[in-house]
């Protein structure tokens, strides 16, 4: 997705670490025009599988899959991270590691809004080690739903989450992929 | 808000301790066409405020709050519970306590995304006693920002938070205003 590659280039940042800050335009900061573009592109992909539902998990995959969803007419499930009194009763629950904040959580979400007659898309912000996209192909597996593909915006390439995912016989679509980025070289998509 | 309070009567379940759960369409399983309605109705109440910039806290704030974006044309900002590396360098910081999980945690912003020259709408889902969203007022002014006022989805008006934050004379918009409610019988919206 060209658009979606040009603001990366632009304002995308490269840190020591493989990390990639995008907090301008998508992780704290959210350019909403450029989700609307974001969501029309993962409906010109995914529009023909009969999507019921989004499934995302917080922060920052939520403000992508509910602009998604508009297109697609279907509700949003987001996996929570922390078990709270406000979801009680029977949930499905997955262990994710978090490279970013450097420890493991559940991702939970309750059985009740996730069936098998549901025929899900996933759609999450990154891609990196795959941990937190794992977590919610499992939740799915749990409920016995259908999971259509994953729609992410940017994988990056580099590694291993997307061969991982994908040796699973998941169908993972990324509107960006970056094959290598360096903070002074910059960035090369594939 | 009708269409809001018909939906919590007819979907909201109310449980012991002061707890509505509504995460069947609002802060679990999102009804995305339900905020697109909620979105209209806060453009309709803060459309002549001049606003530049929507700020919210994770997590169930965020969807709310992209979706509004839309009709505002302006950038969503969400305020982070974690600091990450992520976001670096200078941030605004408040201490919010929350009842749900019975803990206190920080908030978080980058100084870069809340400048002097915005003139901010909060946005969120709910307000009770109203820690959240003092910390979110706190972090307006911490940058020196215009703050026009706060849309809240759902206020329990029998808590304390509505007034608080407004005896510091932000304006407090909620779409619906819960007077009482008790697990045997219903809901009274004021």
């Amino acid at each position: 997705m060209q658009l979606l590659k040009d603001r990366i280039c632009r304002d995308g940042k490269v840190k020591e670490g493989n990390v990639l800050k995008v907090d301008s335009f998508l992780n704290h900061q959210i350019d909403v025009s450029l989700l609307c573009e974001i969501g029309k592109e993962f409906k010109r992909i995914f529009g023909d599988c009969g999507v019921t539902k989004i499934l995302t998990v917080e922060a920052s995959g939520i403000g992508i899959a509910c602009v998604a969803a508009q297109f697609f007419n279907v509700p949003v499930l987001f996996a929570k991270k922390n078990q709270t009194k406000n979801i009680s009763g029977d949930v499905y629950t997955r262990s994710v590691e978090s490279f970013t904040h450097g420890r493991s959580y559940d991702i939970i979400v309750s059985r009740e809004f996730l069936k098998p007659e549901d025929r899900v898309l996933i759609i999450d912000d990154f891609l990196a080690r795959g941990s937190a996209l794992l977590g919610l192909v499992g939740l799915v597996q749990d409920a016995g739903a259908q999971l259509v593909g994953a729609g992410i915006v940017i994988e990056k390439g580099f590694q291993e989450g997307g061969a991982l995912v994908r040796a699973r016989g998941v169908r993972v679509e990324s509107l960006a992929v970056i094959e290598s980025m360096d903070p002074r070289t910059g960035i090369v998509f594939r």
